[in-house]
């Protein structure tokens, strides 16, 4: 029942040993054995210690905690929203110095040029290897994005040291050093798993410092998905788009009433990290981060759009190369066993390597004059978005007045072909450095490329259209910055698979006036990519293979057509109530699930619940185990009048319990008394006792094969007695929304109560995968031809119904036909 | 399972009535019979005609469409958003036309002041009574404002008569005369039921002419919320807005695959709309609704920033007094029965009563020269958007360059007082006159209101500091038009309690400059306004008393201390299967719900499934029908010699069907029988018949009792076979979410498969609303005191394992005791 169950239970269980391990609990009554999670540690600690008062307390203490703190979470995002604005502007300000060092040492050195090509060169490797380095050594978890595994945490996947102080540390440090080599690498994704790492730490801390909801594993759920958003918002000053960004890519079901929580948090961010600019005098108020300056009265000429369109639907083509890329070269380092090899053994060779290769392509006297290889990402964006034509005031004049613009102006090579080489070698760039073992998003320089394309495009069109298009009088010249961010949105779009990225633009630029190009080439890029690729973050987990539902793709009406039946696992394992100790053994031997189904009989079949593996394998060893072998060989002692030999030895060890009750823990004594009776029995050496040895042995291989035999008591199992039902035609589409709606691992098939199946994770993913690669083609699977012809599970159906009436109609009816009321009258067992 | 189940029912029972129907279908060995849902009246139609190659072909033809047709979406899309877009276009032309009319008639009486006001007055009234009048005729649905009864119908619910063509005329034709009559009255939300209605009209002619994936029940949910998206966004012009406003209001829960088709359906008719005025030469190109022109470089001061704070909490505080005025009104009026009697009798006297009144008090030479009541919404909106200080250049001077000024300015009468008196009037009209019965919204005439406070605290602002507020040498006078953006984001989003109205004034206006004061009033506005009231949409919702579960306010944490065992129903019926007609006569008898569990037996409490109430009485029906009676009845004249004379009745009357088999539907038939049968024995007229006759009566009761008294035959009945299902420690929190994620009606409590107790939406609301209201005092029912001391219900969870467990080892142990595998080797009932 509700997918974070076994979540919560393990929580539970945690929590209940932890307690019982602290002070005990008292066995009131023995209805607290009952029901609390009985993890084998705790059986094996003793019960008899004090009772402590502590159960009743907490309970009442977190009454008052919840009654009265319902402004608890305004704190909590406030105190997020603080924290993140300071880390993101730090760590901007220490980018910023990075890269000024580098500009430093670069124009000191401007005798020698072989002396400037190390100091360019050897910053961002040193940079790089470092950060590569730290993170390695530290947490291996702060590689990458962090949205993939965001994406996989809030889907309810614990994924382990991913929320751990370590990483945090290992992140933000690996990710400033990343940065400030001027590698092409984003901030963005990183900054998503960096705010929810804030956010678990300071729920934890809150936990330990007030208790109360911050235990709550709901709770903290919806804590990260804020966080998300507070990530995505103070990286950008950009509080909508954040958690519009958050919220597609890291979430399936999005509650609406958790939606206030991410404005809030991303809101109040944002305006700390832009006031502290205005504090720190690099602004005088508040305004965007790359604010443009287009005019407002006409913005672009309706006549424009279908420029604005091909623009969206080659950034959709850019967008699924960019990902098969980035996914090209992982695979190809993977598949190439001697690379790999290599690569393992020196991880720093690697990122070195791809530094090198390219700060040595933009080294500015060299290539990188082609390029503008001088320019950090925010200055070739601010200068992409300005909102005069490069092209028509020619290259040279009025060129320099924004310092960042000489990067561009070649004296040689036309404004095109740099744009041209700088989106070329910026998107394999790209592409190779987010495959760097680095902390690094990919969004940024996805989004520089973007523009630069559509810089390109309003470039041709201003030199096409010298004087506009318009028809009417008045001329509105072309303003190629208007397409650089549209391509910058668009780009972006097709590569993260998000219409939000719009809003992002609009944030990030200050002006909304462009919203129709820029939503008319974002949802065709989308449409585009969506068609051709995953999202680079959906690429990311399968190449990782995190255990996440893969989406249902934009076209997936084939999915109303394949039903649970088709794609369930029907040969299951399961247990019974009957079951004997024997069954439990063999079941357990044979398969490898986290959870069994336990149902009435063999022969009804009928669902009760389900039961953790562990569950199981505590019951088996607690009938089977050490402690009861030695109880029976008490028991045989003293049958065989060996009374006074055997209790001398056990008194011996364990002075002050008694053998058959309130058995002991202490294994190490358990093992001493069996060797001391060994010893003892062979000290004696008489045929009678090695016969009576021999029998022992025997006796107690015939007591576990008895043991085996004994039905299993459930008495002290946790049983989850309401696991996830489907029926056999549930659609694949509804089994998709269920699965993804609750979070569940895996769900039983039953029909009128009846277990036919089961559906894990992996049977989805494999039924989505199948037919998401093959659009159009093979879409039915298998079994899916059987059904048309003679619907054969609904007469199985309908058999099974009758068949449960008569077996009912078989123990009641022959007493009591024709007799009226004839179940109402039948006696209630107590 | 799934909520929409009973739906889908509901729609399958219908299809396949159809299509029995239209030709029959072949009873192809038994086997559809049993699977295919009997209602009574496809039972009646006969079986014996030609079998159809229809379904057949109609499957794969399916199939092909489901396969093919993956553009089908975007084609439904872009015929949906660019039908709403002409409707939205065309009706912001009529209304236009309409209030040119009365203005030209207007000033065309200046001569006579009285004519004057005849004219001014009756036009409006003329106007309303005829929407309220139409509508009224046309269709009740069609009045208000439609988003509460969308977020019913989009919940899941059948709202009947909500979605038909006749709705959707009066909703149009009702709504563009209700705007025309210059009332402060909306049109966002009911274009969001006009797109919806739109949506599901098209959806009912795709699959009248295309069939295929146009039937599934799901996928128009999904074209539902994107038809909402398209509601908002073609009425403003603002596609991103429009998707997260039509998101906030209507939806709980989310599915972010859906996204993406809101977007492109809103941008495409927001697209089309706009283009619409481009090419009537009312624009030269596409811009915002609203267009501002605020200073793009310094657009406020980081001190102005306490003042934008201040302007939410007060428009928290406005919105919520709105909602509560707006309910109170209509209470009121309902709770004082002279007056709803008399309004009951005389629809239209209420309408033309308050539309008299508030266009008296408009009228320009009157008391509206002091509100600027000349002024349509739109003009007065523009004004109040200007980007220049009104009180700093003084009254006179520069202030008609735009017309729409004028009715500012007032001679005698400052600027401030204009202001103040045009909120009170406007706030208290709003209110009054979304009450009205004809087709309305309130969101617009808020977002005057919001606007018109912003600019009221602008002024006073730019009066306080002439010179603006910034430190360093160069003076930024301050904007009020930034202001009055920011009031009517914030006013408009506290009474809807959305954060979204920022993104709608950013797109409405055309600039984002304003994005954090902006963000920060909305905030703090919902803050406040969320404390004191629910939102408009839920107040109405509650006020006309629809079937929907209301939200778990912002401070829940109380409701993760609420489980289902304290509101969940412990007496509830149920059949199991060895019931008997007379249990199931009872049942129906007794109860009213609309779903019966059906449980293994009365001991076990085993929930097989649930049925429906209707297959329930059809079950019913079937055994103590007409057509089982007259069979019993041939039966007896078999039985009893009067075989020639029965046998001549009923060859006389269906001279071709034996009377035992195959029994007949024609029932004008089978009446004809019975009484020809009455009329025959009385013909006879002897002791001997009349004897007869008597004993036959008694045997026919007799026959009925025993008929009771027979088991249930469930073979024919349609049974849901894993109805939703909780476990009673489920909390409350948990609750709401799967019943909102999954739009169900109720669910059943289970233990270890028993059945324990029921919760429906009654319920959950009850327990929400309760610990609602009284926030921090009253959050535990009853019943949660018993939980702590004593565990109870884990008790007799255990209990109840026993129980089964001894029941099953009562049947099977006594014959296998001590045998291996003592459930393996259990012969399987084939």
């Amino acid at each position: 029942m509700y997918g974070r169950y076994t979540q919560e239970l393990g929580v539970y269980a945690k929590e209940e040993a932890a307690r019982l391990r602290d002070g005990g609990v008292r066995d009131g009554a023995g209805l607290r054995r009952n029901t609390s999670v009985r993890s084998r540690t705790a059986d094996l600690l003793e019960y008899q210690k004090d009772p402590c008062a502590k159960c009743q307390s907490c309970a009442s203490r977190c009454q008052k905690f919840l009654i009265s703190r319902v402004g608890e979470d305004w704190i909590f995002l406030i105190l997020l929203g603080l924290l993140m604005a300071l880390v993101s502007w730090v760590m901007d300000y220490a980018i910023a110095f990075c890269q000024e060092a580098q500009k430093w040492m670069y124009s000191g050195l401007d005798s020698n040029m072989l002396l400037q090509y190390i100091a360019w060169v050897s910053y961002p490797v040193v940079l790089i290897t470092f950060s590569a380095g730290f993170t390695q050594i530290l947490s291996p978890q702060a590689v990458g994005s962090g949205i993939p595994e965001m994406k996989t945490i809030l889907r309810g996947v614990v994924l382990k040291e991913y929320l751990t102080f370590k990483t945090f540390v290992a992140k933000v440090i690996g990710l400033t050093c990343a940065l400030g080599s001027g590698m092409p690498l984003g901030k963005e994704g990183p900054f998503v798993h960096v705010a929810s790492l804030c956010a678990a730490l300071l729920s934890k801390f809150m936990a330990a410092v007030f208790g109360g909801i911050y235990m709550n594993e709901l709770r903290n759920t919806e804590m990260l998905s804020a966080a998300c958003a507070v990530g995505v918002g103070c990286c950008f000053a950009a509080p909508i788009g954040g958690v519009l960004f958050s919220i597609e890519v890291t979430s399936t079901f999005f509650a609406v009433r958790d939606y206030w929580r991410g404005f809030f948090a991303a809101t109040f961010s944002a305006f700390i990290f832009r006031v502290l600019a205005v504090w720190n005098q690099e602004e005088e108020t508040i305004t965007a981060l790359f604010k443009t300056r287009f005019r407002l009265d006409f913005p672009f000429d309706l006549q424009e759009l279908p420029a604005f369109a091909i623009l969206g639907i080659a950034c959709g083509f850019g967008g699924a190369l960019f990902v098969y890329l980035n996914r090209h070269i992982v695979e190809c380092m993977r598949k190439q066993k001697t690379i790999n090899k290599f690569l393992l053994r020196k991880r720093l060779v690697y990122p070195a390597l791809v530094t090198l290769l390219v700060s040595t392509l933009t080294f500015p006297p060299g290539f990188g004059q082609f390029m503008a290889g001088q320019l950090t990402q925010h200055e070739s964006l601010v200068a992409l978005f300005d909102n005069r034509t490069w092209c028509r005031q020619g290259v040279a004049e009025e060129f320099d007045y924004i310092s960042h613009h000489h990067g561009w102006k070649h004296p040689q090579v036309n404004i095109f072909i740099t744009l041209i080489l700088f989106i070329i070698m910026k998107f394999w760039m790209s592409a190779v450095a987010t495959t760097l073992p680095v902390p690094c998003g990919a969004f940024m320089p996805v989004f520089l490329i973007g523009a630069a394309f559509g810089r390109l495009v309003g470039e041709i069109m201003a030199s096409m259209f010298p004087d506009g298009i318009h028809a009417d009088g008045t001329v509105y010249p072309i303003v190629p910055g208007g397409y650089a961010v549209v391509g910058a949105a668009a780009l972006s779009g097709a590569v993260t698979h998000t219409v939000s990225t719009s809003v992002i633009v609009f944030e990030l630029t200050g002006q909304i006036s462009h919203i129709l190009p820029v939503m008319i080439a974002v949802i065709l890029a989308n449409a585009v990519a969506q068609s051709l690729q995953p999202s680079l973050y959906d690429s990311i987990i399968r190449i990782k293979k995190l255990p996440y539902l893969p989406e249902l793709g934009m076209g997936h009406h084939e999915k109303y057509n394949i039903r649970v039946e088709d794609i369930m696992v029907r040969d299951l394992r399961y247990i019974t109530l009957n079951s004997s100790y024997r069954d439990l053994q063999e079941v357990l031997l044979t398969s490898q699930l986290k959870t069994l189904a336990l149902v009435e009989s063999r022969e009804s079949m009928i669902l009760l619940g389900s039961i953790e593996r562990l569950q199981l394998q505590s019951l088996l060893s607690l009938q089977l185990g050490r402690q009861r072998r030695l109880e029976y060989l008490c028991q045989l002692a003293q049958d065989n009048g060996t009374n006074d030999h055997l209790s001398s030895l056990t008194t011996d060890s364990t002075p002050s319990s008694p053998c058959a009750h309130t058995a002991h823990a202490n294994t190490s004594t358990s093992a001493r008394q069996v060797v001391r009776f060994l010893v003892s029995t062979q000290q004696i050496e008489s045929i009678y006792f090695n016969f009576f040895f021999l029998l022992v042995i025997s006796q107690i291989a015939e007591w576990e094969e008895q043991q085996l035999d004994l039905p299993v008591d459930f008495k002290n199992c946790k049983i989850d007695p309401a696991p996830f039902q489907l029926v056999e035609q549930t659609s694949l589409h509804k089994t998709h929304t269920i699965f993804s709606l609750l979070g569940l691992d895996h769900a039983y098939v039953t029909s009128m109560g009846r277990l036919v199946g089961v559906v894990s994770l992996k049977e989805l993913r494999k039924a989505i995968e199948g037919s998401v690669i093959v659009t159009g083609v093979k879409v039915r699977p298998p079994l899916a031809s059987f059904r048309d012809s003679g619907n054969s599970t609904s007469v199985s159906e309908v058999t099974e119904l009758h068949k449960l009436c008569i077996r009912h109609r078989g123990l009641t009816l022959p007493r009591e036909l024709n007799r009226r009321d004839n179940d109402l009258c039948q006696p209630v067992v107590s």
